[in-house]
């Protein structure tokens, strides 16, 4: 099969085939969920993403194949208790916790309250994003106790675990954390290979209000700048790739130049860069790797739905993997909300993993409390936009919802909400209510004037 | 000037004009702001919207003309000291804020830390939804203090002000209401004159999952059943008309089928309605009355644009204030950011008016952090609407910001925020950080980064 065949809805027209090897040249016995799905093999993992999805198991190996859907899927974590996932076209919105030891705050016991929030409320992934202190141990041992697939930035963990100053950092430092990462069991590995020599050239020539705003894409730069070497992501990303091969690790590839305000938003640099993830796409498939692109970031909502056509157009239809965007600059203090309304308006347009974004966003590092307010805002943005692409199921939630507001049955309520927990302490603190209603509208609520007047009893209004 | 004529976009074909009467019977001399706009004259009012909104002010006396921009601004209200807003096409995206005394929760001195939060925090419009107890003065004290345009709901306080049942209210009951608020100074009315018999039969032809949801609706679907009588509302109009040409109240055409779940948005009901407020509005405007019309409510993001476009075009282009939508059934506790994703989404489809929506939204009464969140989360969607809408001047704040944050400025971020005082606190209580950058980063700050790169100093990134 012809990658390029593959694309939805695209065809390559004869003698427009890709430079480049256009048969997969995965080895004869499968190693990658892409690589059995396109022996026309199902997995369990696909079986399981299928059930969960309400999807026909071929729905899925056919986009597995193509790589419309990953299915991140360490092969480590998976003999560990990984409950797999899958990501992409058809399917519904994943969401995406980001937690882990910094410098700055390093205090373990606060990082697994998060990741009991995460596991608790519904989300489907953690990125550890550790760069200081003993980094190995907390991730093999989230890794070992979370179902969720776990997610890392290499070059974060870079500068902490190998404890070396940026620019004496090699190469093989770099590929030798990518190996440590997978060999730990890490699912999807953020790999910021598309900030290259061209990308800074046209960076450098176009300018930008807020420059680089990825941490990752910003220690690349500096490294490239002070060592005038190409991005070894980008030259060893073979290598990469090997490595990822062995162990299924999808490649999730960094958006270094994902605009850091709205007016940055979509810009050459921006563009540029995401041509180059689309080369490195076709790159990890003809290798049999799993991909997922990563997008912005900050921009107006009247960009959003062609963002998400251009990078499904350049990235050929691969999972793309978003963080907000946050449709203004100014929501500091909120900008869980700015970003879920990005986030909503992303993931309808067709966007499928949303990377949440707290209250501490731009201001400090999110606490617990910031983690669940972060959580259930994105959850929301990706419950909403499922309901607008038509996910299948994703309705019903909301069904019951309305059917036990209809009845003012409270206690059918708490099930079908997002955060039942929340919703239902604020509920049983207010005052007295009246006849199942709540205090917001009393005996003048809506609901229950018109169920009296369908049953024909009195309706009692009296504000007294 | 015929007014089918001015429709924007669109010319009434000849032969097609309304059968109602199609000039404008106003009055020789000019009471309302449309009066005025429609004889050529400009009010200072007019001048005051077109210098907020960076516009000319023949912009805004044109659509005032044809009734595409609302001024409400109470003649009362406009001598107690309204700063009077517009709103409509081409101008900002305004945002109410809902309180008010209510039999459930009379504590008047917290309605009145609602009304600082308010005025202190960029509202543009209180409505006062109080329904017990001293209504009316809390009202006209309200009026006398504050600069933001009031609403009112003369139903809901029929039941609080009159004290009798509902079902003994009578029309004249219902006007002298009116009445009082337009004497009072109230800008504008939400008046339910769209729930008809034509719209009941389609209801109970129809039927819906959760019924009428609106207080008012409620209670005059109520009334209506009970007594078979038509909606005193819809009856009188040309009589609340002559009230609101008075005071120039601008009337706001409550939209008392607006569903309450997804469900049932955009159904038979619902667009009956809205068909009747089509016909109301041209009525308004032929007595010279200002008009806004309500809409939902909860909706599906997916049918928010069309939602904006089917009333724009049934409502002849008047002003459409929006309450929501929710874009999901069950963010409960988190309803706030439920509406600021379908606020965000409607204004920038054409909505230009965003009623709040609070955390505690089908929970309890809202407290006054809830009012802060709501009004925030309003207008993050209000603002983020504007930019994509290209509002005069909307990207201004979020350039200063950017600019700010390239520098890691922090003292020059705070104006630019939506919130300053809410941002500057936390930032506050992080934990000391390095160099002008956050904890959340800290020395691995991006910014910090390539800013040292940029100025070829040394980048120590060293996590030590």
């Amino acid at each position: 099969m012809n990658i390029s065949d593959s694309e939805h809805g695209r065809r390559t027209p004869r003698g427009c085939e890709p430079k480049s090897k256009s048969e997969p040249q995965s080895p004869s016995a499968p190693v990658t969920q892409m690589e059995f799905a396109r022996a026309g093999r199902i997995t369990a993992a696909m079986r399981a993403v299928a059930e969960r999805e309400q999807r026909d198991v071929e729905f899925i190996r056919e986009r597995v194949a193509d790589g419309r859907i990953a299915i991140p899927a360490n092969v480590v974590h998976l003999a560990k208790g990984l409950a797999p996932v899958g990501v992409g076209e058809g399917l519904s919105t994943k969401v995406n916790v980001n937690l882990g030891i910094s410098g700055d705050r390093a205090d373990a016991a606060e990082e697994w309250r998060k990741v009991g929030i995460a596991q608790d409320n519904g989300a489907d992934a953690i990125m550890d994003l550790s760069n200081a202190g003993k980094t190995q141990a907390f991730r093999r041992d989230l890794i070992a106790k979370t179902p969720l697939m776990v997610g890392t930035v290499p070059m974060y963990d870079a500068i902490g675990y190998l404890e070396k100053p940026l620019v004496e950092l090699t190469g093989d430092d770099l590929l030798r954390v990518v190996r440590t990462h997978a060999e730990d069991g890490v699912d999807f590995l953020t790999i910021h290979a598309g900030i290259n020599r061209r990308v800074v050239e046209t960076f450098k020539q176009t300018g930008r209000l807020m420059n680089i705003v990825s941490r990752g894409g910003s220690l690349l730069f500096g490294w490239m700048e002070v060592t005038g070497a190409e991005n070894p992501f980008y030259e060893r990303f073979d290598e990469v790739l090997e490595i990822c091969h062995e162990f299924d690790v999808t490649i999730s590839l960094g958006d270094s130049c994902r605009p850091g305000c709205l007016y940055d938003a979509n810009d050459a640099t921006e563009t540029a860069e995401m041509i180059e993830l689309g080369k490195l796409t076709r790159r990890a498939w003809d290798a049999g790797v799993q991909v997922m692109v990563e997008g912005p970031g900050h921009m107006a909502i009247d960009e959003i739905a062609a963002t998400v056509k251009m990078q499904k157009r350049l990235c050929h239809n691969a999972p793309f993997y978003v963080l907000g965007p946050l449709v203004c600059d100014v929501g500091v203090g909120y900008d869980h909300i700015t970003a879920a309304i990005g986030g909503a308006i992303s993931a309808s347009a067709g966007a499928d993993f949303l990377c949440y974004v707290t209250p501490a966003e731009h201001l400090c590092l999110p606490d617990a409390d910031d983690v669940l307010d972060g959580l259930i805002a994105t959850r929301i943005a990706a419950h909403a936009a499922d309901i607008a692409k038509g996910v299948p199921g994703a309705r019903d939630a909301d069904a019951r919802m309305a059917q036990a507001r209809r009845k003012l049955d409270w206690e059918a309520m708490w099930p079908a909400a997002l955060d039942p927990a929340t919703a239902r302490a604020r509920f049983e603190a207010s005052p007295a209510a009246t006849e199942g209603t709540c205090t917001m509208c009393g005996k003048m609520c809506a609901v229950r004037t018109v169920n009296k007047v369908l049953e024909g009893t009195t309706i009692d209004l009296d504000a007294s």
